[in-house]
């Protein structure tokens, strides 16, 4: 290689390294919540600064529906009951006259929606109970690498936000630790957590149905039972990140109603911590929806963000991009 | 300062970092547990060994009361307990002719022993309820430093073991995640944790009581209800594991019944972890127990270690010293 070659890309790698420093959130537009961010990360870094916090201090909670990917038209986790379901139909005869199981099994929406939240339940707890947990992680492994989103065609992973994903490499990189709070099932988000965003299983809440321990022929196994355990959402979230970090957080990243407690939690006490709602303004690009949606559902929150100080991400406005594949 | 001084200095600190290095678990005498506990670090940290496991994987888990802290005469948190009885009996008149809290407050452990299983609880309930999360903090946090072990006078904090502090320290320096697994209450382990054994809340895990978010004057709180959530104890300690972490552990530390299947867990999967359990032989400067203790009792696990190849620590043979204040 030519000595002025090699001087060149190491200028060049140099030039990259001060662009990277000067804009870690490349995908937001300068603006108010852009602003907001920065500034509360400078002021909780700034060592001997009045709002210094200690690294093992910083913690930051993010849900995951609608905050860290696509929660339309439907969220992820139940398109993924309803596939297991269809998957499981031939061993369950009874269930093409069975609600809510006929239901989807026909693909009425409308009469799935009406089963409301103990249909719900009774669907999760087929599709997701009477495995052992290494079973059950092999079977969500094996359906997101096969599903494609019905919009996008795309693996349902690929649907998750380039900012937001910049803004947890940008926490981290700030000594933070990055946890996912969530309304949706823990082993079915650590299947995919630690690749799509970097966060490891052990930082990751969400709701659990009971596991059994068993020896089968002398190995261990964890049995899913049908039954629920922890509900991770609305004061549920602040009752599991107590349960499980057993810190309060000083930042709080949601887009919904089920994240309101959660933001109040982190906002609201002794040492006020940052709290900030993605608004979804962008029916172009992703979806527009807040207050009658009936997932995602951004009402009490939304009025809520003005009084308490909570930053709003217009998404329309504040992202360049969505998706990491629209880059 | 002369230059011969600070150079004596400088060689004096290589020294010592070379002793250090030499010499990572000064406490524990030569021996199969010592050697046991080396050879597997070293195997699962050599890089491009056979049984190279990455540091992200390395999940350490250890049982507390016995394997980390004394617990004899009884249990630190059944001491605490008692004690707030007692502090609480002046507004529960009723207490001084109802079991299990008569017997607390004359001073039978006969009785309270004959209340069995359902007695304990009831009196966990009544010390351990009624408060918020942050109140039960404090009253833990004052207890802890206002208590003295019966036999030592000293804080309960210090009856720790030396030789599992230097193996807590040694395995984290060797790129491990160390975690406390205990049938103990996880809101009282996570007062003193981080502290005395340099782990952090959120690597705390343990048994737990329903916690319910409110908002009180404007202020977010969790109040401790009298509402049982979690048994982190015998079978509960992989489900505990499987919920907090989600991966499994490569290696598992316990002393008594209670971590058997935690061990089972770690050291009977597709790749088999290091299981190893502390055996109180050491009547002079601890105690002497193990088959009939009432606390931390010692039997099936014995048994099962020999066919399973866990490594047995015989605290009088193994340990040059027990307690950080006999150094």
């Amino acid at each position: 290689m030519p000595r002025w070659w090699s001087l060149l890309a190491a200028a060049g790698l140099v030039l990259l390294a001060v662009a990277v420093q000067a804009d870690p959130l490349p995908s937001w537009n300068d603006g108010p919540a852009r602003s907001a961010i920065l500034g509360f990360v400078e002021r909780v870094t700034k060592p001997g600064g009045p709002d210094f916090v200690s690294p093992e201090q910083r913690i930051a909670v993010f849900d995951n529906d609608g905050t860290l990917w696509s929660e339309q038209p439907m969220y992820v986790q139940l398109a993924f009951a309803i596939d297991r379901v269809k998957a499981l139909a031939p061993k369950h005869p009874e269930w093409k006259t069975r609600q809510p199981f006929q239901a989807v099994l026909e693909g009425d929406m409308k009469s799935l929606a009406a089963s409301g939240e103990h249909g719900i339940l009774e669907l999760a707890m087929a599709s997701h109970a009477g495995m052992t947990t290494d079973e059950f992680a092999a079977i969500v492994r094996d359906w997101l690498a096969k599903a494609r989103h019905p919009r996008f065609g795309r693996p349902y992973t690929e649907l998750v936000y380039q900012p937001m994903l910049e803004l947890l490499a940008y926490l981290r990189e700030n000594g933070f630790q990055t946890w996912i709070v969530s309304g949706g099932g823990v082993e079915f988000l650590r299947v995919f957590a630690e690749q799509v965003y970097g966060v490891p299983p052990e930082q990751v809440i969400g709701s659990s149905i009971v596991t059994e321990y068993q020896l089968r022929d002398g190995r261990p196994v964890l049995v899913r039972l049908p039954k629920l355990d922890f509900v991770d959402d609305k004061g549920g979230k602040p009752v599991g990140i107590h349960k499980f970090i057993g810190r309060r957080p000083i930042a709080a990243f949601g887009n919904s109603d089920g994240d309101r407690e959660m933001l109040q939690w982190t906002t609201l006490g002794e040492h006020p911590g940052f709290g900030l709602l993605v608004h979804h303004t962008d029916a172009e690009r992703e979806w527009a929806y807040d207050r009658t949606s009936p997932f995602g559902r951004l009402d009490a929150a939304l009025d809520e963000a003005a009084t308490r100080g909570w930053t709003l991400v217009d998404m329309q406005k504040d992202w360049k991009v969505v998706y990491p594949f629209a880059h």
